[in-house]
């Protein structure tokens, strides 16, 4: 697990017309994979409130950022339904079980913060993400996140509704 | 203080194609309204995780959004220089003495929250904010935020530095 | 609106034993002021993932740990019914329609944040709370904080039940 | 990986008391466990704000009361310097480089979290704690956690710090 030992405070941007510009061209649009075969990526951005007294995000932070992340692929591949409305509209949850992440760099607000977000594994009832956290191109983090579909106002495990499955599947890659 | 006290979970959309689709129209580019005559608005994901049992984003997370708002407005306003690169590059900090809000109507995730922001209010050594949030047209809260020039590394206070003062006074407006 | 303008990340402890040991004698236990005579007064362990790069407890975190208190006063008033309880078993829910909130001086981890918390004014369906919060004895924030009742599975406004208005009434003050 | 399937929302709390009482009963004072041979539990009070509109503490938020967890165990052992102190006052970081949670059961604001910390290994420039999370002595969670020994201003690796190993040391367990 190496951790990148420069001083995350102080590190230049990458190129020469600062972060601000760069965000400009890093933005990649939230739209279906599927259609683009690119790699999901959910965009976050970095505010000093995110930070800690070390001046980079603090790591109690991270775990919550990766969880936007995944909702924004749930937004982004089922017409716009997060947890939120696969919740309250469909009465589909899916409670967090396990999630692991590893931290290779500090996150500071110089970059946006993108999160590559995919499914690695469907389970019968379950289904694993994983994902890689980029600043300026450098990974920041990786991580693995497994949700167990339920029945939501009963709070009892069921079988990943069909037409999720079917979004999922043409989805899924190892790594 | 009238507060809207219709069911905020189960509101349609307005429009027929969904949040997503609004999501996108609605968007505006965060570029800086001494050009664009625009008002400077700033979108937030309300997500999921950001509400309460009782399925509006939490309170206690208003204030946060409200403060990501103001803090974009930096950024939109310096070239990119939100709290995080004015406190650690330029030696510059505002922290807050005052904030106020009035809430009108809960805030969900159906809807990007559109935060305008605007300077209300440039004293020697201080600024206000003023801030409407937005969700689908309908104001969801109002607010005013009071910060203080200070020399960071002193916690001392300073006068507000002459080159943002040139920025924020062509946009001073009242209301 | 004052602010202290004196270096928070390095003024030292009052006393000679260190933040921890004061602590201990601070502690306040919260049980019912109608009994003590004594203010309620909720403590709250500020940490360094509650603090920005400045090294003080981030803005948007206090708005936070002023609510956390005045779910704290539901919770010792009504015999542990806090906004949890109170939505969930009795259909009752108090959405804010108003914070404000001035700061004094820097909130940092090396106090607890004892935070004061009364009842300023009952309406026939609202309730205001006044709120100081102080840390080593000295006034770090000042706010004031107006909830309205509602019946909260329809979202809809009515006046304090009978039981909450008669905990409240007697426990009344000004400032 | 078993989640428990009862609903979270209406269980009833356990004895005859409520939560409140039981809260009482349960806390454990945070004094060093080399002295009292107990383990060392950090006791988290879940409210209203944490939870998401599932009716359960929000995953996002779990990771954010496991590292306060470590954050007081830290303070509890070396006379009050929790992340803060060490960081300003020693100029020690201990960044983290891993983490990992299972989540077994919900967790909701009917009874305090009480998470057991644990050193479980001592690398030269490393340390991992352990936890179980427990609500009403049912485990909600478990975690490992892997953080870095830094010189902070210079974010490079460092040994343990002698009087630090020293005080973890006699604390290692494996499980």
């Amino acid at each position: 697990m190496p951790l990148v030992l420069t001083c995350p405070r102080t590190s230049p941007c990458h190129g020469s017309t600062g972060s601000w510009s760069i965000w400009r061209l890093q933005k990649l649009p939230e739209v279906p994979d599927t259609e683009t075969q690119e790699p999901f990526v959910h965009e976050v951005r970095v505010a000093w409130g995110d930070c800690d007294p070390a001046g980079i995000a603090y790591t109690g932070r991270l775990p919550w950022f990766a969880l936007d992340a995944i909702n924004a692929w749930w937004e982004a591949h089922t017409g716009g339904d997060g947890w939120y409305q696969l919740e309250l509209d469909r009465n589909i949850g899916t409670p967090f079980v396990h999630l692991s992440m590893d931290f290779r760099a500090p996150v500071t607000p110089r970059h946006r913060l993108m999160c590559e977000v995919w499914p690695s594994r469907l389970g019968t009832s379950s289904i694993t993400f994983s994902m890689l956290g980029r600043q300026a191109g450098e990974v920041c983090f990786e991580g693995t996140f497994t949700c167990v579909f339920i029945i939501a106002d009963q709070f009892k495990s069921q079988p990943a509704p069909k037409d999720l499955r079917e979004i999922i599947a043409p989805l899924l890659r190892s790594s």
